[in-house]
């Protein structure tokens, strides 16, 4: 047996001298922490009736880490991935030590013939355009391309998906350590998010940082966290026009921060590097909006910025909050330079000029209190203020309505 | 003479052959950049009426980096420092390299009795209780402690002020440099602010930076940014209660980020280190809200949390931005310790969880179109609310509708 830890002996000398306690604050705050992580101890604390424990207990947000320190569960979490291309020993390869936990569904491109390259030694199902085909029939939603990985978050049967694009890699942080992305979505959508006030320091949550003075106490409880929003270094990710005329840039800043965007702003969040509660967001997160010339590109697409504004809308609308910043990975995009030749033809300009307006005026009903209400008085909405613009948006409608049925019938199963 | 750079070698080439060139993609970007930047060329190349060219230019914000390219004009600049403590050698010295080139303005808290201590080679103007008195005669306004400074912004002739309190020393960044916060505020200022919709990649106008996929392209121009509110390292800006508990912590965390707060989020704005358009904000930079025991110390107060609330209010109403992120000070309170004193009458908690919902309904007339009009028009709205709740919301209203005509007799004039 290995001799008790320093912080064991703290513990128990503590303990101890409960009855003596009135006052924690002469106690470093990692060590009050741990303390309140023991739940014996907490509640030997909180029966001691003392205000300022109590306040001390609910300031550390203490409910949080001990709802934290189980860690994830490897059952609660799949890792969706989209295979637009054949070959996919790399990605793997470089994921390995942080996928091979957890259930992988890959559903590959039904457009794309060739065989799938993918190493052993992951739990990982394959899915392709036969059983796409097989599970939705006559469908008129199009999975194809990068749309393909929504047909994963359907057949899943875990609380949470984190779907990374199959061209990005491990980033590295501002120290060079390799950065565990599914850890930090989980940490993301296991802490709360505080979209009703903004806080000046970033994720009141993480260690180390708190909410700054001024910042409603009444609010430091913060709301369920269900979207969030990874990025990027290396390759951003632009529109084919930004594409184009800064072809030589690279995102090279690191930002160590997570935030929750408030209420009521509206994101462009990317598909590239994303995790969601799939039980609570899954009416939502559809393939909805898909352009005239829509192709296997990022660039190209503006399927996943749709999902975004809708999920927020709805997140908003039902007090849930969503996050962006950590974790990066690190996108290669070797295609980009043909983005000059979709520009012309690129419809994204205009519609999202037609888009954002219509989100940031958009107030759903107080009658639509789940995400399959939320869902369908959105499509209502959208075919009937934005379909007459753009048959685009008509599409997107039916698109919206199609999947609440498909979620009905073939997502809303769980583990 | 030294010999022609190979930048201006390429620049003059491009120059020769500016009728050929119908496609900038194949230049690196800071090349184009470089070549827009010179104004004789930018207007060569769009007279050749070229679309690609023109949609480059627009892309790049050229218009930005012209303007910016002049740097901060020592002449629009005011630094005020409100001296709570007599002895500012060692600040003035840590800032040396940053403030020497600017014209100081330095409030002495009313309260104090010790003469100053500020070492030579500034151009500063100290300001006492005998200038305030002079000006003000019978105020309702309290300008002791923290809020000394307010009396700087009013006597300033300048365009812009920045502030920064007297226990903060320069920050070093990342990699280890000692950061320019007023350079860094400067760039806040004089860059678009994008308040309508969230970068997830942060300030779009940042070097290497720009915006991603699906963000509008009608939103690009972003508006003016008119406050900049700056960070702190080491010593966070807590309030009393939260420095109770957590009073060894310490902010080490350097976000290396600036962004836009969105349209109708509010945020803590918070006085230690901040800057803003005096010429514009001016009649909204006061010192309104003060608590019953409110002292010397930063977690004492609210005046400055109130004033960013307001002049948040009023950006949003007239269209304008505020930004918050870089730069970061270095903060020493070495007073925190004695939070526990001032926490039980502290009134903090009880007042802002009714400001908070009071400023997120708030809606300004459009007929309110100048930030005087929306300031009268929010101390009418603040008596008529949040008057009934607590003396010091009265006492908020008296002092805003004073401040509105202190400015117009002393504030609104400008070098």
């Amino acid at each position: 047996m290995r001799p008790p830890s320093l912080l064991s002996l703290t513990l128990d000398s503590a303990l101890l001298r409960i009855a003596h306690i009135a006052d924690l604050s002469h106690l470093p705050d990692h060590l009050v922490i741990d303390l309140f992580r023991v739940e014996k101890v907490l509640k030997l604390f909180l029966a001691t009736g003392c205000e300022e424990i109590i306040l001390a207990v609910q300031l550390l947000n203490i409910k949080q880490p001990l709802k934290m320190s189980s860690g994830i569960q490897d059952s609660e979490v799949d890792i969706v991935i989209a295979a637009l291309q054949p070959n996919l020993n790399t990605f793997f390869e470089a994921w390995r030590p942080f996928f091979s936990r957890f259930h992988i569904i890959v559903v590959k491109d039904p457009d794309m013939a060739e065989d799938l390259k993918i190493p052993t030694g992951f739990d990982l199902k394959v899915y392709t355009k036969a059983d796409i085909d097989g599970v939705l029939g006559a469908s008129s939603i199009n999975f194809s391309g990068h749309s393909c990985r929504y047909f994963g978050y359907l057949v899943s049967r875990k609380k949470y998906v984190i779907s990374i694009d199959d061209n990005c890699l491990p980033a590295k942080d501002a120290a060079g350590s390799t950065v565990d992305a599914v850890a930090q979505h989980m940490t993301n959508l296991k802490t709360p998010a505080t979209p009703f006030f903004f806080n000046t320091l970033y994720d009141p949550y993480r260690k180390g940082a708190d909410f700054v003075r001024g910042y409603p106490f009444s609010l430091r409880e913060g709301v369920e966290c269900m979207l969030s929003c990874g990025l990027w270094l290396h390759n951003a990710d632009y529109d084919p026009m930004t594409h184009v005329v800064k072809r030589n840039q690279r995102n090279t800043t690191y930002v160590d921060a997570v935030m929750t965007v408030p209420l009521g702003a509206m994101m462009p969040v990317s598909g590239i590097n994303v995790a969601f509660n799939r039980e609570v967001l899954g009416p939502v997160m559809f393939p909805g909006l898909r352009l005239r010339n829509e192709g296997k590109h990022r660039w190209d697409t503006l399927e996943d910025i749709w999902n975004g504004l809708c999920a927020k809308v709805v997140c908003d609308s039902l007090g849930y909050g969503m996050k962006t910043g950590l974790p990066y990975v690190m996108r290669s995009d070797a295609e980009a330079g043909k983005a000059l030749e979709s520009l012309k033809e690129w419809e994204g300009v205009k519609v999202m000029d037609d888009v954002l307006p219509f989100f940031q005026s958009l107030k759903l009903s107080r009658t639509a209190v789940t995400v399959e209400d939320c869902v369908k008085e959105l499509a209502s909405i959208v075919r009937e203020k934005l379909g007459p613009k753009n048959a685009v948006f008509t599409k997107a409608a039916d698109a919206m309505v199609e999947w609440n049925n498909l979620w009905k019938s073939h997502g809303a199963h769980h583990a």
